[in-house]
């Protein structure tokens, strides 16, 4: 991304010198020290994880609440874009719009493009329209709607009117396709050349054209129709002898992404395909736009990440979302599992009596009902990420199931033994014993069965397996552990 | 990855065409279906979803038993490498040695660059040594290291005995950087140049060295010592006079990866600069190999896929894991599991009075523990997630465990009051529902802090808090719950 954008900018400063003045490497370059810290730990401002040590940061804290302005700058300067990015997140949110102000001009397109969302919205909104929108402006596409697909209709109105009349319609049409798909995060900034090209053409066409974007992977071949019809990787085109034709170079079989397709999936067609960029199509087929994999990796880490915060429902769970959000989307979540817990509460209520009559199963029922609840969180978690992937398929959700049994039955063995010897040492009862030992065998099967049933079932009806599936799992578990153990104990007249 | 080796066997067939022939849209190339269908939902063999058809497996499958080899092959030509791949993922173990032997010649360094770990392992494990040599010596030097590093001692040596001296040098020497580490994960085929050189210089170079990689991102600028100095982007190459020198086109900006570096490390620095390859230097500084950015995705997914996986205690948790290995992972974690459960009702055992004299406590006392449970759990994801995007450091710590306070206090509210009310209507008996509201509060708050203090804690004493923090979390929210809520019934004479 950075670079790209960066290489973009300096463009419009010096046309004529484009691909290669103000590369990023550039001895004037601000930002050279900075990434070289990403190899050099013993950087001043970097600590070995690469993380901005906690002393720099403090550093630039107490300089903004000092306003020394002046010592602010010199202390970002040297950062590269991305670690400016960090810094933001790392100083308070009301500290936030007084940094970008010490250091306006270091707050470059880059910077806004590594911004985390919420931090990011939060100071576009304390931006004026006229400057939201000469950023915008020299953002890729896909950066520029990230930055305002958040604001409000508003906003987002006044943004667009100050914008270049190019600039807003390639925003206005992104923000025309459903969120998080491809249309959104496409880049419209792109090489697409007829098949009829020779290398040589290519080449001079590159070198002549100073309109063309400086950063790309792959050059597109498309046909009349601009229809995308082969790609070529740079590499290939560079090993080639300039009277070859394109057509003799370029790879037929390429991926194409529909401009409606969901990010997750272009994710997982990047994964299984090793892609580094795809040409993007319309309805008719037409090549729109591009979508690179800088972009894709950090949709990749999302989706993956996702699924751990789905699980325990905590939402969007980015540590920079307002509290407000964070409460309301945990506290849904709360009570569902208030209900469940009630349900299993029931469960208990029906044996007031066995419980009355020995008190110790009340010490002992949690133990019964909590190891169930963990037996299928781990089912629950094998399963949810294997269909996530797309390793769990309709082919082979019945061996998944088998698989997840044989290993129920063997955790079941190993923990009922464990349990039942203990009980029956530590109480000196043999048949309390063995009713703990059958049922934590017995719930830890309910378990497997519905860490691995139940969000395969929310699957074929359509619905995200990691969002709800653990409310049910959890539910059953602590049912079932309670109705077993507490049903067992009274049936085998344990409680005389 | 695919298309990179694809070039590479290519090259070894036709030296002279390297770069075109036998790319993967060649007519002849029975690829070429295969992957178009990415954007075919189409396709008699895929989904919508990208996903082999369960028709289409089944079909294999019963041409597998009927031991119909041709219609096996004809099945499985059409197929992109990747989805190869997949298909033996679908099929059972025991079928994947006859469905190897029924496609050996489809059976490209693709395919088995795209396998599972597990799948591969046991595939590998089932070829003779000269085979595997053969195969290892066609791929790159990482996918080599990761079909070999999994044999066991034995099997390894007789692969590598078998294998060209030169390859064999480059898989030992990677063999000896740690596991996971940079060492093994990079590819040696890649293109380094002097900043002597013009730009015209390296595009004759690259048209008449014909033993380079044919797939490259970017050309490393090194000096005499075989440093690093700088990178270009193939673009910008493309876009430059040929009579520029390389020193004026070159990013000297660049993150250097040290081999040892651990391959999370390396997936952090691709998706924080958005790098789409970086040079691996050895303790000299000596450039030794690139990192492409189409490995590192597999490791970004699954490094974030993983704590799911790790906060169940689902260990390695891929369902090709053998079920043997499955349950020694899983079962370790619930025999500790077993031990903070049996604290917990070690806690209740304080209270068996109490619960005798009031059995209702016993039906009440698992919504406490479990709600706060689950309000742990989120807050423990959110600062996991964020620990693991190196987003939480000891400069915003702080803020984390005060904006996770107050969310705790407003779930906590909010539950309390609800749970209060619930127990009072229904019990008919306010102080009981006074208790359950006040311990439900404590609990909740008390799991917030728990769920970001704990992983803290393990991060600052360098542990991976993924594995062990829900272990803690759980613990202390079920002995908490139990015993403020036992305990404030008992000492708010609520129990006559």
């Amino acid at each position: 991304m950075s670079d790209a954008d960066l290489k973009d900018t300096s463009e419009e400063l010096e046309p004529v010198r484009g691909a290669y003045a103000g590369a990023p490497g550039d001895p004037d370059d601000p930002e050279t020290d900075g990434a070289e810290t990403a190899s050099e730990p013993e950087s001043e401002s970097l600590d070995e994880d690469n993380r901005l040590k906690a002393e720099y940061v403090r550093a630039v804290k107490d300089a903004l609440d000092e306003e020394d302005f002046d010592r602010v700058y010199e202390l970002v300067e040297p950062l590269h874009p991305a670690d400016i990015a960090d810094l933001f997140e790392l100083v308070d949110s009301d500290e936030r719009p007084r940094l970008a102000n010490a250091i306006r001009d270091l707050m470059g397109v880059e910077v806004i493009a590594e911004l985390n969302d919420w931090v990011r919205e939060a100071l576009v909104e304390a931006l004026p329209a006229d400057v939201v929108a000469s950023i915008a402006g020299e953002l890729d596409t896909d950066d520029a709607v990230a930055m305002l697909e958040d604001l409000d209709e508003e906003d987002q109105r006044a943004v667009l009117a100050e914008m270049e009349p190019e600039d807003r319609a390639a925003i206005v049409s992104a923000l025309s396709y459903p969120e998080e798909s491809a249309g959104r995060m496409m880049s419209r900034e792109l090489v697409a050349v007829p098949e009829t090209m020779t290398v040589g053409d290519l080449i001079d066409y590159l070198r002549e054209h100073r309109e063309l974007p400086t950063e790309f992977w792959e050059v597109f071949i498309v046909d009349p129709m601009h229809r995308p019809i082969g790609t070529c990787a740079l590499s290939w085109i560079l090993r080639c002898p300039r009277n070859i034709p394109l057509y003799d170079v370029m790879a037929r079989e390429q991926t194409l992404i529909p401009a409606d397709m969901d990010q997750e999936e272009v994710a997982l067609r990047f994964q299984k395909y090793a892609l580094i960029s795809a040409a993007v199509v319309d309805d008719s087929g037409r090549l729109i736009g591009q979508v690179t994999v800088d972009d894709v990796v950090h949709i990749i880490s999302e989706e993956a990440g996702e699924d751990t915060l789905l699980l325990s429902g905590a939402g969007d769970g980015d540590i920079n979302e307002p509290i407000r959000d964070a409460w309301s989307s945990r506290v849904r979540w709360l009570i569902a599992n208030l209900l469940t817990a009630s349900l299993a509460s029931g469960v208990i209520a029906m044996f007031e009596d066995t419980i009355a009559r020995m008190v110790a199963l009340a010490t002992l029922m949690p133990i019964v009902a909590g190891l169930g609840g963990n037996a299928g969180t781990q089912t629950l978690a094998v399963t949810v990420r294997a269909l996530a992937m797309n390793q769990l398929t309709a082919s082979n959700a019945w061996r998944a199931v088998r698989r997840e049994m044989s290993i129920a039955l063997l955790n079941g063995g190993t923990v009922a033994l464990v349990i039942g010897l203990a009980v029956t040492l530590i109480f000196g009862n043999p048949m309390l014993g063995g009713v703990i030992a059958a049922a934590m065998m017995t719930n830890i099967v309910i378990a497997g069965m519905a860490g691995v049933l139940i969000p395969l079932t929310l699957e074929r009806l359509n619905a995200d397996p990691a969002i709800s599936s653990s409310v049910f799992v959890t539910m059953t578990t602590d049912s079932m552990g309670f109705l077993v153990f507490l049903g067992l104990a009274t049936a085998s007249g344990l409680v005389g």
